[in-house]
Formats: structure tokens, C-alpha cells, sequence
């Protein structure tokens, strides 16, 4: 399934937070209907961190035994081993190495440092993995918000990612259900019947950037209701991932920068 | 000056869209004012378009003679050769020549396809520029803004931009005034004393997401207004470009996909 056409877009939109007190644990769904007045058509924007801890995504780091590979990467950039072992055991590739910062690809093709590792906000000792899927987790939650309180949502799982060019992380999907990650508008002409410069938009990332305006980097909100979107559509966060041989920045680096692991 | 360091999240944010019939021409500080209902703390995020045409940033491409340069480059592409001249003539550098797109880093040190310069929307045989100087645009219609209305506001320019990496384009913030573009989080702890994986929010960025969001492609909603982000500070749009010393992204590309202008 491929992008969305551009829709109506929506007369006005209100992005409300959604605190829960404690630590997230258990099924997100009820914690989300507990704590948030859902209704139809909300979209329902749910932390990476969240969706994983409530899957049991969590490693303790005791427990993680270093690869020769991954003890010379943390070596070299000056980081934990067993960081960088989760890290190499969540991608299938190395898309940049250097200053401490090591660009992975994921195994689901998402291209972010660590491959989504994280250990803030994780728990003593332990560190948070990105969901196995996060499709099927932005879709469960709906599927479960619909059971417990009956609204019919849209779910995005989301997390916070660096760019190229441009200083500050931004919040992008990585799971998506229920609205067009993507606005086609290719072939889309003006007035005067020129083609549009812009091709498409990505719609869910703006989605959760808007989210983490009002979330923040705290435990204590875990999620956004975006309200008012009024776009509907199906297909998941893949359509957000350029194919490499698409992308302009992902080929091999330049100047030894950084490589495939069995290059390096 | 630096970032600001991360505030109060805003307990609940609406992003209404801006409508103005007709084209764009004279000041917009007046007719946003004229179309929208605008209150303190409001921040308005003024399509890139918008400002451009009202400052007569726009070119009659008969009025350009191409260079060489251009002539060669546009060919080799298939673009306009007036088109690449207008983005030559605009830029510093070019990041990456590939598969139909120049990505041009302008003068100010935005890096985005074509420097900016826009057919589409721009009426026949013109093409718009991106203002000469999109911080001083912001806090010139905030001051107008003001002046007109009483409301003290912040500004963004917005602009659509691609991404490495990702489908689809996402709006950024190229000109700011009033809220601080990026958010600090360098040093700051989970309840563990962990330092957090997010180091910055680019927060001017997210929220020109969220006005895309309601302004579209169309002309008719040149602006939009965000209410309830309660963060003011200091600091203009070039604290969201990253120097390119510190990008991984940014160096001589592989493969000879593409080079500095001398050396193509």
C-alpha cells in the first residue's frame, strides 16, 4: 500500500498530553483509556519507551556478553560494550560511525544511532530495546483502546531521532495505525499547472513531532491525543523508510568515516 | 546565544490554520493580522512562500541568463537551467548532485534541494527565492505584529524540506523570533542520574510540523497560529543548522555521486 492522497486538511488541532502517574508497566491501552478522554478519530500518540517497556522490551545489561566486534567498536568511540553488542544485535547494518555517535540501520530498516539501544530512563542496569514491531503494537493498542472504551483511534508509536544537516532531534514514527504516514503529492500541480516542488509529506512524523511538543522527555507523559486530524488511511512506518538505493546520504561514507561492520 | 534549556512543556497546544483568500502581496503582518484573531504568546508560522512574495523575493526567469555552469548541470539532470542558475547564485555549496535533485547548502547555511527556489505556487514564468534574511522577516512582522494588533507574538518562517534517510517532506523552521529553536537537554539526568540519549529538541522545527499540518500545499492558508506553547527565549534559526564539521552526513559524497561546483 502506498501513501495516502492529500485529504482535506483538518480546520484545527488540539495536541493534549496524556500524564500517568508511575512507572509504565502492563498493557498500554488500559493506562492510555485510564488516563485520557478518548474519542473517535483521536490520534493517539504513544512513546517508543513506553510501548517497549509495556512488551517486556527491557535487557538487563548483567546479562549481555560483548562480542570481540562489539568491545573494539566501544573501545573506539568510547563506549559501554554491551550497549554497542544490543545495538549491533538489533541492525544489519552500520550506516556511520564517528564522535562517539554510532548510526545504525535496523533490522525494520529505521536509520538511528544506537539502533533505538537506549538506557535513559530505562532502569538501573538495564537497557530499552525498540519494539519487535511496531506496527502490530500501534495496532494491538488501537485494537485495544476500541475493546476497553470503545473510541476508534488511530495509535502512532514514536521516537525521538537525530538528522542530518540540522542540529536538535525530532519525533518520527516507527509504528503507525490508522492515518497515511505519508501525503502523496506527486503530480499534484498549482495554479498555473506546475508541478508541486514538495512531493510528500510526512504526515506521521509531524503528527509526533506535534506530540512531543506536549510530552516532552520526562517518564510522567507518555503519550499525546492529537485531536482533529480527520485523515484516515491505512499502511504502515515503512512507507516512511527510503530504500537506500533511493537515498542520496546512506551509501558508503566518505573518508573512512565509518563502514560495515566487517569492513571496519 | 545558545539553545534554552528545556521549560515547562505546554500543558495543551491548538494549531489553527490562517485563511486569506486571494494572493499573497504587500505586508503579511496586515493581513495575518486582518484574518486572524491573534493573542499574546501566540506563535505565528508563516509559510516560507508567503514571506517571500510579500518581500518581492521573486524572479522572472526570462530575466536570468544561465552560466555555463548551469547550462551543463541542468542538462546533466534535466532541470531548467534558469532554475539552477537562481540555486547556484543562492548557495555556497552543493552538497549532493543525484537522480534529479541538487541539494545546495544556500548562503545562510541551509541545506535543502534547489537553495530553495521554487517554481510551483509562484505563478508563470517566475520563481521565488527564499528571503534574504528569514530571522530578520520573523522579527519584522512579529514588530508589525505588535504594532498593528497589540499582540505580542513569535514568528516562524517555514519552509518544506526533505530528509536523508526518510520519506517525505517535513516543515523547518528557517527564520525564528521569539521561541528558542532548539531545546538543551546536554547534561540533564534520568531519575538514575543517567544523562538522557536526547541531548536537543528542535523545537521550532516540530512546531512548524504542526502547522503544516493544518496549512497544506494549497495558497489559501499561508500561515497558521500555535496556542498554549508557553516557551519564550532567544536565538534565530541558525542554531538548527549544524556546522558541517560536526555532521556525518554532510562531507564529500561517495561514489562521485556528486561534488562541489569546481570540481564537477
Amino acid at each position: 500500500m502506498t501513501g495516502a492522497r492529500p485529504d482535506d486538511r483538518p480546520g484545527r488541532l488540539e495536541v493534549l498530553p496524556v500524564r500517568v502517574p508511575g512507572e509504565v508497566s502492563g498493557p498500554v491501552a488500559a493506562l492510555l483509556c485510564a488516563h485520557a478522554d478518548l474519542r473517535d478519530g483521536d490520534v493517539v500518540v504513544v512513546s517508543q519507551k513506553a510501548v517497549s517497556k509495556s512488551e517486556g522490551r527491557v535487557v538487563l545489561l548483567s546479562d549481555v556478553s560483548p562480542s570481540p566486534l562489539a568491545e573494539g567498536i566501544a573501545s573506539e568511540y568510547g563506549k559501554d560494550p554491551r550497549i554497542v553488542e544490543l545495538a549491533l544485535s538489533e541492525s544489519r547494518r552500520i550506516v556511520r560511525m564517528a564522535r562517539g555517535t554510532l548510526i545504525m540501520e535496523t533490522r525494520s530498516g529505521i536509520i538511528c544511532a544506537n539502533a533505538g539501544v537506549d538506557e535513559s530512563n530505562a532502569g538501573e542496569g538495564r537497557a530499552v530495546l525498540l519494539p519487535e514491531d511496531p506496527d502490530a503494537s500501534a495496532r494491538r493498542i488501537a485494537e485495544q483502546i476500541l475493546e476497553i472504551s470503545g473510541a476508534r483511534v488511530a495509535v502512532l508509536v514514536s521516537d525521538t531521532f537525530g538528522r542530518a544537516f540540522r542540529v536538535g532531534q525530532t519525533d518520527c514514527a516507527i509504528g503507525v495505525h490508522g492515518i497515511p504516514p505519508v501525503l502523496e503529492y506527486a503530480g499534484e500541480r498549482d495554479a498555473d499547472g506546475r508541478e508541486l516542488r514538495v512531493t510528500a509529506v510526512a504526515l506521521a512524523d509531524e503528527v509526533c513531532g506535534a506530540a512531543e511538543i506536549v510530552m516532552g522527555k520526562s517518564l510522567g507523559i507518555p503519550a499525546a491525543v492529537v485531536r482533529g486530524l480527520r485523515m484516515r488511511g491505512g499502511g504502515g512506518a515503512g512507507l516512511l523508510l527510503r530504500p537506500n538505493d533511493e537515498d542520496l546520504f546512506c551509501g558508503p561514507p566518505p573518508d573512512g568515516m565509518a563502514g560495515r561492520p566487517g569492513r571496519h
